[in-house]
Parts: structure tokens; C-alpha cells; sequence
């Protein structure tokens, strides 16, 4: 095991009914925040209404900021900026998903600083503080909610990139699984994909002696895997809905990475597929994951055979590990398609002949991923496995 | 599952060597500190020199009080306090176990108020304030290192009480599983059945559709069960000294408690046994937990059953469950047996004779415990099957 720090210090407040608490939660921090949200969902629902008026019962002023689309833009983080700063707001309510949650941290760290909030995404620039943020969750995924990440794209350079820093953990998050009810199927299963991608980038590592986090690991991968279908079958599924979001939510938040390294190839593949291509993150990792797994399975058998043996309860083939590895990878790459996401770039009408590009922006001029490290070659030979 | 908050800020610092950076953090909250210890194994194993070093290169003054004992008396808590006052101190850094944690915690709250500290544990006054706390952690067993509560004993009044409030919990852990290379067999053990007794408490619920906080659990206690038995063989065992102390600290944080209600049956009535007998609290909890088991199983055999199979990896028996459910019980105490821990009053030199004492000052006029509402005559029962 390796030496860790772990630090999670946002408050999740869970449950039915819980977004009209935000406002008295809010009133601790600030007098008059920015509430931000993306598309019409969080309007046609009534949510947003509901916690304007829980904003208002607490005396907190707001201004609104809507229109966040997937893959969040910088151009409305910047219009974001400016409205903070002419308002003299000092927090930011952050209501849906992974993309609002994304953009209002990228606001957060923006507001305090006279150079673009770009400079941050590129790399030249280190945030070191922000308003604080809160949350108020609409969809299962990303796990924004509680991480200290974020991800935005810039569309005039076409890049999309993500940024780590502790201090962009929200103060709090409200999570009311009931919220989630709405979300279309092939959007709950994006989510699904979008957690186990979170849970497996972290199993799969070269860390030894990692039992406890494994098996949170495990615990984490099951239970998505037991209520996916359920919630397929009912959208309105309270408990298997509150199984998702509590899972999605702890799956990155970084305990289930304490002590060991994570991997992050699959995720790095993926974010070359959707800059070029419009498909959800979770599709794309649907796709990428089984590939990946079959390039590197023969580095850690044992690994992917206790994967095998533990998440998806295949009995051990003690005299051919290697099978029961594989079968592993297989039942993975089938519990996808059986919940209605593609396996192969082709399922989402994305062409191999961008392969090679995709390969090489992935790589730049070194490789990617931890558990193995993939140069372009590698990184090619998966997308090609993915076709 | 339940509506939850779930608010955890303890900062980990976690592995080899770390309590060589608590100067640097601690300088963060205090220039001045109370360095708050037990006996003699700090000092010997040279623990509390670098501690006192890391403080002086980090420019942070300290004041000293040892002598807290396992048990942690109110008489030491009050020296404590006024010294605390005398000395213009703000934060107390406990180095040592739950007891050592437990005294500084009361320490902490106790100073700014007028009245006598012993009254919050009298439940007649709540804590609303308190100095800051921070932790080097010797012994995983009692998880006081991130845990909001507080267990202290009042020796005139001959009375062990316990407060939890989510103040408590303390700003920083420093976790180094080296330290514990030097914890006799039998602490070990206790420590063991302690920290799967934080779990169990937690796993025995009536709270239906709590699969991933079930599985958190499983994974806790598994990873408990399959690392004893290697530090009892090795006790320099690095890595499993490192599993068992960082789910010593995850089991009590209360995220394996979120949307589900816990029981806390078997730890009152083991209070009631360490209240009059000289036994260790792991101890006497290794001998209540399977009798109160005993008694209760029939109140869920399909929860006792997913116990012995996913915990103890037994084969359900499908057409008699509560044969299954029975052996997982028998598994635990023979678990329990084979680390050297006793599984009846008996073996602990507790008599018999005051049962009936013990049953009623554990119940009152009222019950104990949630997973089964236990009367006096219940917990009779269930220490007459531990005798």
C-alpha cells in the first residue's frame, strides 16, 4: 500500500425532499449567490423553483446563470466570470450534473483571478482559491458533486481538458435520488458507464497489497451492476436510484483510491473520441473500457481473474486463470450492450479512419495510462479492437 | 435506504513515517498546543520525541499531559481543562489510541465552558464549541481518530458514559501502520473485534434497500478477518497492519452507517461488563456479539444468512437458510477463538452472579438496542448465553 492523503470534506445531504434544504444550508456561506444550471430539465421539473424558493425562505439573494450544455464551454464560464464579479457574488449553487458542477468550479477559481480562467486548463496557471460551491445534483455520473475536478472544453481551440486541485471540493451536496427518476434510459446507462469507468480506473493498478480498497472497489462496481437494470425496468425505482447516486458519488471521491494508483488510460482514450465526435462520455467509455482491457489483461491476470471471479461472480478456473479473465472482460463488454450502450465505435457511427490521430493527440510524444503505460502504437491497437 | 447527512473532515495522512510531518500540519490551526498522551509505549518507542521535533522545526510551542488510561477518566479531563486555560491553549493533539482521543476530544469541549465537563456526558448540557483536535494514531480499534463521538469514565460516580456530537470529530490523523508493529497479540485481537464490532453494529439493520452500505461493510469486515490472523504471525507486517488500521478508521466514519440505522445493542450491554470487570472493551465485545447473535437471528434469518456467505464465504443453504444464518454466528466466535479473544464471561474470570445487575443498569426502565428492541429480560438471556 502506499502512503495516502485523504480529505473529503463536503457535506452530503441525501435523501427524498432534501433540495428544499439548500437554502438554509446556503445562508452560511453567503448573502447573494450565483445559481447556475444547464438546459430545460431543472426548469420543466420545478427544481429550479423549488430552490429559488428555499434560497428566498433563508434571505438568500441569487442571480441565474443557465444554459450549461454537456461538455461545458469556457466561453459561458467567462460569462460567468463577469456576472460574479459585477454582482459581488461569492458563491455559486451549482444545480444538475457533472457539466454544471464542472463549470461553476471553473467560474469559482476564475472570479479571483485578472488572467483567463483558460491559463488554469493549460496548465500555466495553478488555481489557489475560489468561491466556494455548492450542489445540488440531478444526475448520477460524474461524481462532481463531491471531487476535486473538473472538466471543460474550449471550443475555438477544440480541446476538452480536465484540471485536479483540492480545493475544488464543494462545500455541499444535496442528492434527492427522486431527481433522477426523469433521466431518459440511455442517459441513466451513460451514468452507469461513467461510474464503473471511475471504480475500474482505480482497481485496475499496479499497487500491491491494496485488499480493503479492492474490495470497496467491488462493492461499488456490484452495486451498480444489481440496480442498473432495475432502474431500466422502473424509472422510478427509489431504492435502486438512491443506490446509483450514493455509489456514484463515493466512487470518486478518491476513497476507493486511497493507497494505490489508478490507471486513467481508458478515460484519456475516451476524451479523443468525444473532442472530435458528439457522443456521451459514458457511451464512449463503454467503448473504450473491453478494448482496453483486452490490450492489458496478460500484465496482472490474477487481477482481472479476481475481477472476474469477484465482481461478476464467475466461478475460478484455478488451472487456466487466464479464462477466467477473459470471461471477466466478456461479461463486462455483454452488461453494457444489455443495458443499451454500444460496445464498438462503429455502434456510435464513429469511423476508424481518425484512429491514428485520435492515437497520437492521445499520447502526444510520451503514453498514457499507469497500470500499463500505452504508447501510440498501443493506444491505436485498442481503438482498433474498438472498431 | 434513509434520507442521511454524511460530513467527514478529518484530513488523513496516512502510511510511512508520516508523524514526522504533524508539525507543519498542526501549525496550520496553533502556535501553541497541549500534546496529550497515555503510559509509557509513546515515550519508549521514541514516538512522542519526534512528535515534540516536528513541532519545534515547525515553530509550534507545546505544554504536556500523559498519563490518560485505557478507560479514560473525567479526574485527568479536568487537569486537562484548567491547564488548557492556564496556558492560553487552543489545540490538543492526542498521540495514542481511542482513549487517548477520547480524553483529548472531552478536553476540547470542556475548556470553553464554565460549568463541569462531566455534565455533556450527563447529557444535561451539548457541546456547541470546542478547541480544535488533531491526532497521531497508535492503535486502530476504537476509529475516535475521525469518529464524532467520545467515551469517558467517571470513577466516583462509577460510571462509563458516551456523547456523540458531530463536532467532535477531530481536523487531522496522522495514520502510520508502523507504529502498531509493537501492539502485543492481545490488543491486537481486541482491536480487531472492535473495529468488526463497529461494523457489525452497522450491519445489523431493519433498514431494507441498503445494498451499497451492506457491501462497504462486507468488505470492512472481510478485509478485518483475513489480516489478523498475518500480524498475529508477523507483527511487522506492513501492508496488512496498513489494511487493518485504514478500516479501523473507515469503519467507525459513518459511511458504512449512511441511509441505514444501526443497532449498538451488543456495545451497551458490553459497557454495563467493562463498567464493573477489568476486561478490555474488544474483548468483552467478542464474547456479547456472537450471544447476542444467538439471540437475535430469528428476527432476520435472510440477513444473517447474506452474513455467513458474503462475509464468511459459507454455501447458502437454500432450502434452510437458518441453517446458514447459525453458521455464520459459529464461524464468528470460532473467528473470535482463533485470534486469541475470549467468547465467554467465563474465559474473562466475569461470574455469573451479576447478570441480573448488569442486564438492568443496561436497560433501565427502557430497551437497548434498535435491530431488536431488548428488554431486561432479553439482555439477561443474552449474557446468560455468554456465560
Amino acid at each position: 500500500m502506499d502512503n495516502f492523503e485523504f480529505y473529503n470534506p463536503t457535506k452530503i445531504v441525501f435523501g427524498k425532499g432534501v433540495e428544499n434544504q439548500v437554502g438554509a444550508e446556503t445562508a452560511k456561506y453567503a448573502k447573494k449567490v450565483l445559481i447556475h444550471f444547464g438546459g430545460g430539465s431543472a426548469i420543466k421539473s420545478g427544481l429550479l423553483d423549488r430552490v429559488r424558493a428555499s434560497l428566498k425562505s433563508a434571505g438568500v439573494e441569487f442571480v441565474e446563470l443557465g444554459g450549461v450544455q454537456p461538455n461545458p464551454r469556457v466561453t459561458l464560464v467567462r460569462e460567468g466570470i463577469e456576472l460574479c464579479r459585477k454582482e459581488n457574488i461569492s458563491f455559486i449553487l451549482a444545480v444538475g450534473g457533472g457539466s454544471v458542477i464542472d463549470s461553476a468550479k471553473a467560474i469559482g477559481f476564475g472570479v479571483p483571478v485578472s488572467h483567463d480562467v483558460w491559463d488554469f486548463y493549460e496548465y500555466t496557471k495553478t488555481p489557489e482559491k475560489m468561491l466556494d460551491i455548492g450542489v445540488v445534483l440531478t444526475i448520477p455520473a460524474a461524481g462532481s458533486e463531491s471531487s476535486p475536478s473538473s472538466v471543460v472544453s474550449n471550443e475555438e481551440k477544440q480541446l476538452k481538458r480536465g484540471l485536479t486541485n483540492e480545493i475544488m471540493r464543494p462545500r455541499f451536496a444535496f442528492m434527492n435520488p427522486e431527481l433522477t427518476f426523469t433521466l431518459p434510459a440511455y442517459q441513466t446507462a451513460c451514468g452507469a458507464a461513467d461510474i464503473m469507468a471511475h471504480i475500474m480506473e482505480r482497481y485496475f493498478t499496479n499497487t500491491k497489497n491494496v485488499e480493503f480498497t479492492d474490495r470497496l472497489c467491488e462493492s461499488g462496481l456490484k452495486t451498480i451492476i444489481n440496480n442498473v437494470p432495475h432502474v431500466l425496468e422502473n424509472p422510478d425505482d427509489y431504492n435502486s436510484r438512491a443506490e446509483i447516486m450514493w455509489t456514484g458519488c463515493v466512487a470518486h471521491n478518491d476513497l476507493f483510491n486511497t493507497g494505490r494508483e489508478g490507471d486513467w488510460g481508458s478515460h484519456s482514450i475516451e476524451h479523443e473520441i468525444s473532442a472530435i465526435y458528439d457522443v456521451a462520455h459514458g457511451a464512449g467509455l463503454a467503448v473504450v473500457f473491453p478494448a482496453w482491457m483486452k490490450q492489458v489483461y496478460k500484465h496482472d491476470v490474477a487481477r482481472f481473474a479476481q475481477f472476474a471471479e469477484r465482481v461478476w461472480g464467475l466461478e475460478m478456473d484455478h488451472f487456466n486463470p487466464e479464462r477466467t479473465a477473459l470471461a471477466g472482460i466478456h461479461r463486462l463488454e455483454a452488461f453494457f450492450s444489455s443495458i443499451g450502450l454500444p460496445v464498438r465505435l462503429s455502434e456510435m457511427e464513429v469511423p476508424a479512419d481518425r484512429i491514428p490521430e485520435m492515437a497520437k493527440k492521445c499520447t502526444g510524444s510520451g503514453t498514457t495510462g499507469n497500470f500499463v503505460k500505452l504508447d501510440t502504437a498501443a493506444v491505436t491497437e485498442i481503438l482498433n479492437r474498438a472498431k
